[in-house]
């Protein structure tokens, strides 16, 4: 039986690289005697020397008592062997992604340590399922998924694969409470809660370019400035790395059988195949060599003042957008793109084919007037926000009608793992789980391609919204 | 030029495991001669030693006279060399499942055999025509499929490459009949006849338990007591090996370029990772071990019997399953899954989101007090029996299309090889073929993923169906 | 800076296989020093020798003046290392399809060479970004894809990576242009523009077999005497090589992350694991052994003439081919498949399961008495030129649709690199985009399977075309 221990009890963390650091400080922190393994000569020592520098550094800006940190310091220890953790109340592994490396570790160590210590594994992309496959009692095994930087980032995954015990789950939970971190509970599918259901982000924005909607820093703009996000997709997998990136998406893509929804796509791999990594390498969808002006957004320039009506009145009308083109409904309507909330700075639109000229005009000149930036999309199904937004929402459903997790911890999920603006249901909830799957509908029906296909859950939720509304 | 011999003629068998030891006991209790060789020292001579118990024990039960026994003990040898064949009238190949391991062997074997000699593989998941592509005389190879185990199953599969004789197939197929065994035709396609359509038997139930639908046991008691077959899909994968299924499942999903059809189910691949592998490993889908409960199926306490009227009348609405929920209807209806005739045991339904709780339970009392116990099932598409049958039909029905076999051959495969309680062909034209493509149809509707889609054979036979309701 | 430099100025090839060798040709006619490196002992030598014979045939045949050929041969050296290229103002790679061997060149290379020659690769199925992936000055890389034989075919791609720099690509195609060759201009995507847009040409056959539409001479007879194509698919394939054929197949599937429109044909599959590779195996689709003889299309016997009316009239009725099966509208009425225009030969129609036989005489009768052989198919959607075009068609709005290339260039590549009788943006105006986009809904509402789904920009022109018309 695991439990909750005293604090001074030993934490054993393996892996002396960024994340098995960052859950050891962590760890030292909460009061815990903390010994470092890892099967290289002197990563450890490394990692608690790097530790130390860290507590020090925090004790001279004063976010730390010195007592503090010095008794912090005192109590992490290098553990040369797997059997210096003999005694620890929990072991956390942060070793690399690798199964055969993580299953032969737990099978060793479930050997070494009592029958009280909590195991977890720090893993972001294997099964914990398939980890605890070599393992004698692989009830005892929980995900316990960090995000980076952990002594910074306040979200932790507790993920149960098909054998874990709820008790072991709730005990490793209850550490990562204790240290400080908000959890959320999940089964142990491809990319746990926030890696599966953040897909949409970056799928549709790459899209959205690859159908020439417009450029990235547009994209990004749009996403940022009405949609809500705190960064666009762009600029975000650039400060991730392209290809680790790439390598989330594609691993998602493989364990659910190659779903159309999570594919990687084509100008994602054609950057990563040229080396265009991101930050890192100097330069991804944008470039950051010295001196590299950064790309405008394509705002319109600014039209003289013209008095108009409201949406939906006077010479243009304005729709919101539904998944469908504005061309497809032959007469000459706008499309303005999904916006957070009236705060919203800038507005994106597409005419139709048939929409003339002028009325174009009139609708920018109009919204400009209304204080908003405006930028003109192709008319493409969805546009950049609905599509993306409809498509979260989405992902956010399927995953509780699967059971891997529910409402709340989906939403908190989002909200601290990825910065969203709003929990994707509590999203869906606001503009309607039946509009969301008509945007949905709309889109398959333009792509047919089985990435827009909504959740059986969600067509349920908009059956229920339709029976309400009688 | 080859065709059947007298007995007594020389049989040989390549491969000393099961399938080629039970290969072997057929051949010689039949009258043949016969020579086992296997590339593994002692392997051939083990094969022969067990065959001679089988035998032995079959005459100790007074099943075989003991001097048919004996008899047949005498022709039973082990063959040092390929060249010991070298005057077989036929030789069966049941060596691992490796192409380049199979290539190499009939290419070999094709020098040493004589003109008249059969040649056969009992491959399961090779192409025929890949095994036939190292041979100079690709045109002799047929596949040979028995079933597990050879000497008690009925079925033969006698499968055809492209450059396959119908002489040699035709010859091959008559000495699996003299040995009493009933054969089927087809194509060198991904699972034959019974492991490709019997795939959706395994993927409905596992996609039905990822929806949350039901659990294991649940779905088990309902495919057998209201879909009337033997066993349950989770219950007979335990028996097969939740890992052989698992690699069947993904041999013809890639065969097929991943069609979403044959995709495999992540439940299934974690429980494999999990190494719950089924009654050989201990535990499955259900637990083996020593004092483990069967879960029992989640039938509806008995209600107090009430009058009530028949199906479709009275306070309640009982409507067949059709492929949408019920919920989609917007009137409160119940739907009931599938049955294969009024003997069955168990009814399963599905009230919609707005029906009232009481309409639930008078409509569970009825069914009650017609004798049948009853399930209530989450309210998805097609529930369980339902989509089940549909897509039997429909694998069936596109074989056909593709010329991949003809219409008695597959009712007769799925009835010996699996014990379906009825040929698909023969359920579908009992049902209608329309029904089986608008339940269909309504499915894809729902999940638009690819794996409804009907074949296009079966569109028009719905066309034909309807035409003559006119 | 790279540009186009002076006649006499050298030109490095690298390879000496069949493809770096026509390339030298190429270059060596059109007044170049051309050095020809290969890692391989001995053979840029053959290659040298091999061009050298080949410039004494043409001299011979008096299409080139001996001075000419003399001269050609002077100026036609061997390098002994990539050194010798130092001086060259254009390096065009043709070794074998390894990215890394590629990579590992190029890297070497751009030390060697000066900053004003011009970088190419000949791939046929690598990222050209990938390639570059591995270089110091990536924007230096283009890709010049040459068709085989490359000093008679006409087409040249000039394929941009996402680091391309435009000067070095119009640098590349100026050269190509001065070798006498058309170029176009495309982004490096899979397959480029020909072997992209090309894929249905070949999978509609492949599928309308499997279906069995028709046989493979029945199915090339309609392509070549009804879709006015130069090679049916089947012959096509034959002389391409299957194996070779399937490889670009899989190739674009796999780049596209396993794109349904892309999925390579069991059928083609098999033939390949056969070992049936073509006209070079002695046997592909068709049988090349000699005194085999070639099966004929399935032509209708000749009828008695009769008199009857004009299509649409009379007894029979016959309609264009839409997509749908003539089975699925109800009136007994026979599609006829698309011909390139009335000077075809052969028509193709297929009846409806409820078409009276007497009326599929009158209809075949009539055909005939306009002189044209008919063929009658099986009634699957789309026959077989119908779905060939529509899916061209799509291919080529598609690439236009994300940017690939331009209208023009999609249209001179098909013509010139593979003979189609018109470029597909034509074909589908002169169609109508109104017409194929309702073709391919009809096909995908039939099959459901993503294969025929109308591009976003296809969709908008068939609006467009509906606004047009009021």
């Amino acid at each position: 039986m695991v439990g909750n221990a005293p604090s001074g009890s030993l934490v054993g963390v393996i892996g002396g690289g960024t994340m098995g650091a960052g859950i050891a400080q962590l760890a030292v922190q909460a009061g815990h005697a903390v010994a470092v393994y890892d099967a290289l000569d002197g990563a450890a020592a490394r990692a608690v020397d790097g530790i130390a520098k860290r507590l020090d550094s925090l004790a001279a800006k004063g976010k730390l008592g010195s007592e503090e940190a010095e008794a912090a310091k005192a109590r992490l220890t290098v553990a040369d062997s797997l059997t210096a953790l003999k005694d620890a109340v929990l072991v956390v592994e942060a070793v690399i992604e690798d199964l055969a490396v993580k299953q032969n570790l737990f099978a060793e160590l479930e050997d070494v340590v009592g029958a009280a210590c909590a195991l977890a594994t720090n893993t972001s992309s294997l099964s914990i399922s398939a980890i605890a496959g070599g393992m004698r009692d692989p009830w005892r095994l929980v995900g316990m998924h960090f995000f980076n930087p952990a002594p910074l980032m306040p979200l932790v995954e507790i993920v149960e694969g098909v054998a874990t015990d709820p008790a072991c789950r709730d005990a490793v939970s209850g550490y990562a409470e204790a240290w400080g971190k908000t959890t959320v509970r999940c089964r142990s599918t491809p990319g746990f809660i926030v890696n599966r259901v953040a897909r949409p982000y970056y799928a549709e924005a790459l899209r959205a370019y690859e159908e020439q909607t417009a450029d990235f820093a547009t994209i990004d703009a749009v996403l940022r400035e009405s949609g809500g996000f705190k960064m666009g997709p762009f600029e975000l997998m650039d400060m991730i790395g392209l290809d680790v990136n790439l390598a989330v998406s594609t691993s998602v893509w493989e364990a659910t059988g190659y779903d159309p929804r999570y594919a990687p796509a084509w100008t994602q791999k054609e950057h990563v195949a040229a080396k265009r990594l991101g930050r890192k390498s100097g330069r991804g969808f944008y470039d950051y060599a010295e001196g590299a002006a950064k790309p405008a957004p394509g705002y319109e320039a600014d039209r003289p003042a013209r008095e108009s009506g409201p949406v939906g009145a006077g010479a243009f009308s304005l729709y919101r957008s539904s998944g469908k083109t504005a061309t497809s409904y032959g007469d000459g309507r706008i499309l303005v793109d999904l916006t957070l909330d009236d705060d919203m700075t800038t507005a994106a639109i597409a005419p139709a084919a048939d929409t003339p000229e002028a009325v174009v005009e009139e609708a920018i000149a109009y919204l400009q007037g209304t204080g908003k930036k405006v930028v003109v999309l192709e008319d493409v199904p969805g546009l950049i926000v609905t599509r993306t937004v409809a498509r979260l929402v989405n992902e956010a459903v399927d995953a509780i009608y699967r059971g891997d997790a529910d409402e709340d911890d989906i939403d908190t999920a989002m909200k601290l793992g990825v910065n969203y603006p709003r929990g994707p249901l509590e999203w869906g909830g606001d503009l309607g789980f039946g509009w969301i799957c008509e945007v949905l509908d709309n889109l398959e029906d333009e792509y047919r391609d089985g990435r827009y296909r909504a959740s059986p859950l969600l067509r349920k939720l908009a059956y229920a919204d339709r029976l309400m509304d009688h």
